[in-house]
């Protein structure tokens, strides 16, 4: 067995409102170890919050070696939308991040350059939300939308259950076309009339996440015409 | 001086997010007083906050008859916009009302019949948001639009100027043309890129209306071409 205490170890993350993801390994890309915590969007858990979860998930990636430190960290994380958020990142959080070098990236980037293997091209994420990234020969990023539910996001899940339920609202009121959705989003809602979207979205305060899982209904009244 | 203990009374009574006002007037239509109190968005203050603040201005729009109940209360409250609003609040409030008779209504239809005088006609208020109400020589009501910012209020401020932060991020990012939008919004945000929109809406969480504050740009861009 090689003399794993000099070995150059990589660490991936991938950061996000929900969860983090660390995968740990040499620079063949062989994996050593994984690691997985609780949320590192600073915008959700702070910035402490963001550093204890990517180091705990880096420190479970690093088990295998019985090391606490990796060479060089490649962040993903959600939440790096705007200059602001990497310099607030880079200058607060970075030096505390258990790595030796660290990249901080936008988790559309990553994940653009884990499925063409950091060959140039585009990619389009339409997720509760959307946004599309890409990069050329020379390595430039560039990324389109992922705005967020209120002024971006457009083609999303969110986006598409929110126009369902705007349908369904204009088919009740007469300004639309009566159509399938409003008995498929009355069933989903487990309401008996559309005006009670009102109480759902506004008294109860229907999630991003509960509004997005409406889609489905939007593709399915699709598909069947 | 006729004996005003015997009066007929009559109040209406404007109830919204922001404040209730309240106006008591005989059958011909002369005013008696008038009462202005806290919100009687049931939403907002709950029942109990509702009926405390619409007793409130209806006590000081009867002051000057010394009586603490009217004859007739007809009562438009924002908020009231489902069956299940209407069903809510004739159950557990309305008969704490200082009014003999007390009716309840959307607050769009009290406006108009208010614009009308009570002849038959259409009204469409936008504002922060936006609806439509109409009334036929029958006395028959229907209403159009005012599903709120999420799924409604189409052509309304917050509509407006939730689109100008959209229009600025797709001339951004490269999906739209470049207009004086951009400039308009970073000034009135007082931000130095259009990616820091992200920080305001989602990290500042601008409300509602701080979005709605916008849409004079939009009508002022338009204006100048």
């Amino acid at each position: 067995m090689a003399d794993l205490s000099r070995l150059t170890v990589f660490v991936g993350v991938d950061g996000g409102a929900t969860k983090t993801l660390a995968v740990s390994a040499d620079a063949k890309g062989n994996v050593i170890g994984v690691g997985e915590s609780g949320p590192s969007n600073y915008h959700v858990v702070g910035l402490d919050g963001a550093v204890k979860n990517i180091n705990e998930s880096i420190r479970q990636s690093l088990a295998p070696l019985k090391r606490e430190v990796a060479d060089v960290v490649t962040l993903g994380l959600a939440g790096m939308d705007t200059r602001h958020d990497f310099e607030v990142f880079e200058r607060e959080a970075v030096s505390r991040i258990l790595g030796r070098r660290v990249f901080v990236r936008h988790d559309a980037e990553i994940a653009l350059v884990g499925a063409t293997r950091g060959e140039p091209g585009v990619m389009v994420i339409a997720g509760t939300g959307s946004v599309a990234g890409a990069r050329n020969r020379r390595g430039e990023y560039a990324r389109c939308g992922g705005w967020g539910y209120v002024v971006g996001d457009e083609g999303s899940a969110y986006f598409l259950g929110r126009e369902a339920l705007r349908a369904v609202l204009w088919a009740y009121d007469g300004r639309g076309e009566q159509t399938v959705l409003t008995e498929k989003v009355m069933e989903a809602l487990n309401i008996s009339s559309p005006d009670e979207i009102m109480r759902k979205v506004y008294v109860e305060k229907m999630s991003v996440h509960e509004i997005a899982r409406l889609a489905p209904l939007v593709t399915e009244a699709a598909r069947n015409g």
